[in-house]
């Protein structure tokens, strides 16, 4: 299995956690839901194809494309999520019988988390620590067999269950599994790239920074989902807001929409900016993604780790903020934001795992944050830097790093362009502050990994400063593109406000407090009156948000009656024992 | 009913959402969960106390005592909640019969929420428009039979049902009501206080702010059940990150506790922090309440709109704070965080309604601006204010409100004393900045209501640094009564942490970010050795947490094996068409 034996390991990168990853194959059955089948579906076949042999491809493939055979992809263990190094189970070949005897020797070894894994599949790709001749040869893929093709018991020393509840996911059997001296054929090694002979010799895969592709591609799809969760979220708390009507603003007016008062527009208007910029961030990673592996296919990698830096920094900064804002969202539309019927419930639990699978978002974080360092030590040494890391090459705001005073002055909080310059600046001036940090440290002669961690909040925080450039970079540049002016005009707002939002967040940083916040309250008033169509023109069918309160025709009180009565605690008026029922 | 009657419309004062109302009187079936007798328990029999005159007590308290009668509040409506004067439910007396006639003469009257509702009452306590010889006289309370109390069968007219899944609370059935000219007889109005005569004639309460006193009672409960909630999930939290090891640290050296890590570290101590400083918080709330109660029962009123207003707000910051705390606990658990057997979800989902019910957060923090706002007027018009306002009164910060940057000279990072200083000049400053914009917008001629909408985002704010600078002072006071010096001494840090966290991000305001931080990452260190300690010493008993991860013996993996063996699914070993399989 390459991802051991690939450079990724000195970045600690974790590999895909196949337990929650999402599916956009079959997402037809529960709109949009997780199922047992994804992971057969988005894991098992697609690792067939890329890792398997020609002959292995032949056995295992076609019947699996047949639903014969139905696997999963069981990477994570018990104890062991994000460092893949640290992982336990092991497969050592035996030459007698040309097998391999797979073991999980430690209750921390246990798969924990495969989708599908606990009731469904028969089979499982395992990741395990290959011995063969006395040595380890660290993590490769193994094709399992689990549970009897005729009665679907579990085969000999295989244990295998559900994991229980949790939060969201309920129509996932998440599985852990136990190996007790599981003999398999010396076939069942997924041999493309690794192989080991009949006797026990190992052959290494060709080293390639491939890898790295999934990687990235997979975090930066995740970019895109987080554009399209807060839009979701969004769609139907700003048109709930725009149905609901609370209290007074002006005395004898009846009540006005919610959406009337500034501090739910101050909830959600910087929201739906952001569902914006994160939209189009997606496409621009997706571009991006397909321009390189181009690139790539010709040999040239030289872009691959400016990307990977990206993607995984870009993957914690959109799926940390879309999640809390997913909350914000719901908590806006009152207590009906905690009834399923409002979808937003189900939208945060299905999301929010985004935050810890395909990598812990603080471990990615700091992954950009090690790109960053290094890029500014080279500039720091004279080296030119290009890319989007190219203005750590710009040494002014290094001449003057206490005199934040001056910086404020750049600040236009009309002007898009000045607002872009100041995330710019701020972003330099703290990937500098977490490299003097480091500086310091080891002038205190700690160690190089000691440095590192004494340093790793603001190490975060430059991560997080330079994602937010990127951001409002790139959004300011899709502005750029608009040319219908209506819709320039509106984007233009929802640009602004974006980038205001984020300098009244950390006025710290940036000094611009009070003139920004209230250039930002005169956005909010510009925006009121588009708020709804913005939201529209996200176009989600009605099917596809399946919320009651974000309903296109604002019916909203009708359609929650009708909701409420098709619960299946009202399918009887009586139940035999009421103080027992449960659910 | 007093409610409706009362002062605290002309604040919009939400009176208690029954829906989801916390009870402590019988949670040892499901340990601290919701049930669907909690609304008997917890609020109708404490109505019919209160409320009913002598004559309905014998009627109806003694066959709801032994659950004959089973009742629910429904006061919540479809489409009304925080603003009560909006309900639309009515109760339209009729002399010639002596009964009222309940209508919901709308679909966004329809009662919605309440608990225990939809199946297990057969009695509610209706809040509804009171009409009578044809006059409105606002919100009464009236006994409403649902069900026949031989059949458990919906009586005539009623309309009563399960209002479907929802976030948490999956043991109660929370409902929907839909009166359609229901009589009821006179006697069925609770009449301790207004009351109908035969003939129609209506009799108003004697006023009084006593009604202030039960949602006063309820919020100060909800601040320390904040700290409560926010303990727990970091006792879990701390707990599991120094079970938890992962990646290395130091090369060669193995995997770390990840409690070792600087970020980890800087998730969770500041809100380790914070969950002292509301338990502190709380302990002084509920001392406080009892004592102006005391004052109450001699008629001195004078505390009760401070404490009316700090009630107010405190229950928004901590709720707010505590929500999103709480997730952070649960996603620094990694993937485990998710299983139910972490217990953070469902921590989470019975927490977070508290920023909803019992009035809406951003509702709750505009009333404790209207109490800054008066307040700050009384003073700049030369009244010298008294109790936690006082600082008002203090001019200095007024005379040069542009020189921020003299401020910040006052703040010493290791100094408490100086920490609250600065919180309390912050909080004057954004009081002062809220009053301006309000003064602002009426020099643009606009109407009261439009200036003080039109300033909400700033009278947030103030109301915020307000509550901020409560909790710091009161943490600052409670260290300063720790007479053990070990105890003082890591309180003091705690305390120092919790005010310097509040100034990182917030830096703006301050304008101390730099040393700030410094500061802030030494207190990290200085905690380390004590943190498993300092949640140990909350003192939650195993049974109490029910959190696999967060064990006080650290034996989690062992225990997560056993605990998924339990799963539901695991009964069977193979489930007849796994396809289709749900739960």
């Amino acid at each position: 299995m390459r991802e051991c034996e690939s450079d990724n390991t000195k970045f600690n990168t974790p590999a895909p956690h196949s337990h929650l990853r999402p599916c956009n194959t079959n997402n037809c059955v529960h709109r949009g839901r997780s199922e047992p089948l994804d992971l057969h579906l988005g894991m098992f076949l697609p690792t067939l194809l890329n890792q398997a042999s020609p002959e292995q491809v032949d056995t295992f493939f076609i019947p699996a494309w047949n639903l014969e055979i139905i696997g999963t992809y069981a990477q994570t263990e018990m104890g062991h999520g994000t460092h893949l190094r640290g992982l336990e189970t092991t497969a050592t070949y035996d030459p007698a019988t040309q097998e391999f005897v797979l073991n999980s020797p430690t209750v921390s070894s246990i798969k924990w988390w495969p989708g599908g894994l606990g009731k469904t599949s028969n089979h499982a790709i395992v990741l395990a620590q290959l011995y063969t001749q006395g040595k380890c040869h660290g993590l490769h893929a193994f094709i399992v067999p689990l549970r009897s093709m005729n009665t679907h018991m579990p085969l000999p020393g295989v244990v295998v269950g559900d994991i229980g509840p949790k939060f969201g996911f309920d129509e996932v059997d998440n599985g852990y599994l136990k190996l007790e001296n599981v003999r398999i054929p010396r076939n069942n090694m997924l041999m493309k790239y690794a192989k080991v002979d009949a006797d026990g010799t190992y052959t290494k895969p060709p080293r390639d920074k491939l890898t790295y592709g999934t990687m990235v591609f997979i975090r930066s799809m995740i970019v895109g989902e987080a554009g399209l969760a807060l839009s979701k979220a969004c769609t139907i708390a700003i048109r709930y807001s725009a149905v609901r009507r609370q209290s007074e603003i002006r005395p004898g007016e009846g009540e006005p929409q919610i959406l009337d008062y500034q501090t739910q527009q101050y909830k959600l208007f910087p929201l739906l900016a952001t569902a914006y910029a994160y939209n189009f961030v997606g496409q621009y990673m997706n571009q991006v993604y397909h321009r390189i592996t181009g690139d790539m296919s010709q040999g040239d990698f030289s872009e691959l780790p400016e990307l990977h830096a990206l993607s995984a920094g870009l993957k914690a900064f959109t799926t940390w903020t879309a999640s809390s804002g997913i909350e914000v969202c719901r908590m806006a539309c009152g207590g009906h934001g905690y009834s399923s019927c409002s979808a937003l419930p189900d939208i945060y639990v299905t999301f929010v795992p985004t935050c810890t699978y395909e990598g812990e978002n603080t471990v990615m974080m700091l992954q950009t944050a090690r790109f960053l360092i290094k890029s500014y030590r080279q500039a720091s040494a004279g080296h030119r830097l290009s890319g989007i890391v190219s203005y750590l090459n710009e040494s002014e705001f290094r001449l003057q790093p206490q005199t934040v005073s001056s910086r404020a002055t750049l600040v236009n909080g009309n002007n898009l362009q000045s607002l872009v310059e100041a995330y710019k600046l701020r972003a330099a001036w703290l990937v500098e502050q977490a490299a003097k940090s480091i500086q310091q440290e080891l002038q205190r002669s700690v160690s190089q990994e000691d440095a590192w961690n004494n340093s790793s909040i603001d190490l975060v925080r430059a991560s997080d400063a330079h994602c937010h450039y990127v951001v409002v970079k790139l959004f300011a540049a899709k502005v750029g593109e608009i040319e219908d002016p209506a819709v320039h005009s509106v984007l233009s707002t929802l640009a602004l406000l974006y980038a205001l939002q984020g300098i009244t967040q950390h006025s710290g940083d940036f000094l611009q407090v009070t003139t920004a916040s209230q250039t930002l309250k005169q956005l909010l008033v510009q925006l009121r009156p588009d708020a709804v169509a913005l939201v529209d023109a996200f176009d989600f069918r009605d099917e596809m948000l399946n919320s009651v309160l974000g309903r296109y025709d604002g019916n909203v009180y009708e359609h929650m009656f009708e909701w409420a009565r098709r619960s299946p605690l009202n399918k009887t008026e009586v139940r035999k024992n009421p103080f027992t029922m449960s659910r």
